[in-house]
């Protein structure tokens, strides 16, 4: 589907040349390659415009990378099921490879993409994925009886903070994936999928 | 409905106390309250997570102060109809306030709050609202035939792009203030609503 | 916004002269502008039609002035509600603005419009707008346990019929303003407003 | 299913006896029962708020009765659609009857209750109901495009206005039928199915 | 509507001619011609494509003919239950026939197309019908707190398979009906209202 | 996530042991089992009603193995669109296999399930897609507009045919898949996504 010659944009905005790009961000990008074997595509799309290219992955790295009750797995289901209600082609396939690698489960994303309330996953797993979707779906109905019924599940309040910002973020960033046609890279496809 | 002693939260979550907050933080919300002469609750409740709030006013700022073929009050007259879409209290209070005052209109937010449709407001900010409101409710379906529409009215790839975030940076935004029950201080309602 | 010669319409559709009006018409536009220092703007919109006038202001009086066990500004939340709800410019300007007169609060309407869940209100207060809005938007599934529900908070089968039926008139209305682009008179926005 | 003993209620209201009522309001059940053989449930059900009944009343006639650019059978056409989109036991089965007897066609009704886009209607017909749905589900979304596409099949302003207003009027009717769970009488199913 | 020169299409695809049919369809055409009275008009449209035809029907008649703890005439409530909520013209009226001939009733066909939730029915009826519109609408919500309460209501589970795959079938015919545009007999609309 | 004694269940209802199944559907199974290696969980859930297995096959049969102006790959298309608007979790899963392996494309499959707008497709199958989804998500709408689009698209009216009815019959599947929590098998998840 890809050649050298006619490989589909990564967004239909214009990407700048690497060697343009301001150093900080032309760092990220190398860095990113260096350590994943290619540029995902998302670091080229908003690279049209540095500073919302840096607090983007400013918030994404808080979000993901910090200590939490979730896992980075947990972590991934949410943006994995967010982003499948909001059809985020970019988002659900690349995070769908994070979210195998990082569960070290090569059916996980599928599952939880098409329909979580099927997954193989716990009952806690699926509380958390319930209220992650009504953050997506319904914010303005959340309520205390939810927070309460996270609590149930043994969810503390940052915990339930995690869950909500992770969600709140992603609807940020499947808009603008769905905005810019956002094209996850053909190396997604796979990552996550072979046995070790 | 407010007196010293029993001011509503401006945040289901805990605010930390403003002289335990990091030093750039502390700055930030001491500038905001010399200009404004109050500080708007969003501060204090996303003061929460320090690594978080720097992220979501460093993309704030990326978008509603950047130079931008769209004015301010055009800018913020997609964050009061999105954010009346999703139900969002304290980004239809505030931003409301600032629509007025940007706009030096004491009547445009109400309108452009409840049916933007009904608005005193021209017919390219229509369409601007019209594809706004798009990728706030349904940006899977947006193509490229909204961006020749979007041209069609003399709008950039650069303004749309804009459009665009504004909309999506604020789809976050209201999940987190949905979420918790962010408050609007009561100094926003009246702003702008008297000739000077 | 509007001056003496360009005046924007009351409504989409023509207004009659006050002096050809019926005797009884010209009465109460003439009794409401005594009282109320204008005259608003859906008397003269349904002054279009002498008969369905008559009907509309009948069943408005026998709704909203009735002895109830609602308190007028009550009545007033739910129109506000499910005004906005059907997102109709005139009836939430126009009630907001009453509302604020009868609840003798500055900042109700605007929370009761945007997100009512949220608004500063009882518990029985939030019951009564759910049952509104289920009326509004869902009539076709209330059932006997929302009667349980609304008994179990203390309102008698009157009490919800009145809300009921309050709910079902503004859904008349509502769709009535929005067909023929009524606007709300420059005079609400501001009333109730100001501390006396 | 009835009987003498054991008829079903009108409605979950109070029925007040006959003999209780204002004297203008039991005048207008005789004088039903007298031209129609029964009393249609709808008379005692709203006959438990004199004032509201009057109004009711007052608005149904000015709509459906006046000289219009719109057949009766045409106003029944509406009733019927946008009932049966609110699925309004009572004003389908009753309104209905009234059709198949206004347009002397055993199937109509049945057929717009189910999807009039396959009713076998006019092209007119077709533009009037899909107005007529629209100010029933959407009216938020009128606009001037609207009032074009009508005019262009031959609507004057004031039937637009009628059609509107109908709409509107059982937007009303259906919420009051389904909360009082408006039981429609016997008499009603077979009414205008045989041949004279 | 009809003559026998100009009687409407069964279907907006081609009917082949009955004695060009394969002899099982042409058998089964006469039969229940013979049967009926008249061939009801999905027999028509489907003999389009002989596979398809064989296989609907073998597949309708498994499921409406089987030993069941349903009764017929519940299956038929399934059946016009959820071709309404798909606003499916043919199966209505068929079916609605069909339905009050079993259910030896006049009314319940209409009660249950207009809303099933006021109709005479039985309060396990009820949770029959809503079981089949959640899996006529919301299957992917279906769960095993669905089965428990079907369970509570005395079914069993070859009784929920049975609402399930009726539910299900009759997706798959409303939606060829619409799509087709398969009219109902004329002699439909008044089988089962008249008193034998 | 399985082994041999624990495996997870192909359906929450019982599974016939195949020595016990009809000596047609024994030899279906079977010869599945030798050409495929595994018998796909579809076959094992539906066996527990042998003529709605058969009725269920021959209907599949009959659309997706007929001649067709419609490539197998374009009819798999069909199936994952479809299926993923329904949230089925098999259906997905399970042809999405069969779609890349007809398609001899790696990540066509997951394109289409996630937003088939965005996916690599012709215009042609775009068209396709969009009607398909017509039928699957509102066919009371489906009018002669869409047949006429469809024809300027080049597709002749057996080949709409072929789409409505396949959209229709997985109506069908999608619906008794997620009620029957029916479990796509671990092999379907890589197959097709390896370069051969």
């Amino acid at each position: 589907m890809t050649s050298a010659n006619t490989k589909p944009a990564a967004s239909r905005f214009p990407i700048p040349p690497i060697d343009t790009l301001p150093e900080d961000i032309r760092s990220r990008l190398l860095a990113v390659q260096e350590k994943s074997g290619f540029i995902p595509n998302v670091f080229l799309a908003l690279a049209y415009r540095p500073d919302e290219f840096r607090a983007f992955f400013a918030y994404h790295d808080a979000l993901m990378e910090r200590d939490s009750g979730l896992s980075k797995a947990e972590r991934e289901m949410i943006v994995v099921a967010t982003s499948s209600a909001n059809q985020c082609h970019y988002c659900v396939i690349a995070h769908g490879a994070i979210l195998r690698i990082r569960a070290k489960n090569a059916e996980i994303a599928d599952q939880i993409a098409i329909n979580y309330r099927k997954a193989d996953i716990t009952r806690r797993q699926r509380a958390m994925l319930d209220f992650a979707m009504k953050v997506s779906q319904l914010a303005h109905l959340v309520s205390e009886a939810d927070f309460a019924e996270m609590a149930a599940h043994g969810f503390s309040e940052g915990d339930i903070w995690d869950i909500a910002a992770i969600s709140a973020f992603f609807a940020l960033s499947n808009r603008m994936a769905n905005v810019t046609a956002m094209r996850p890279n053909d190396e997604f496809y796979l990552m996550g999928r072979l046995p070790k």
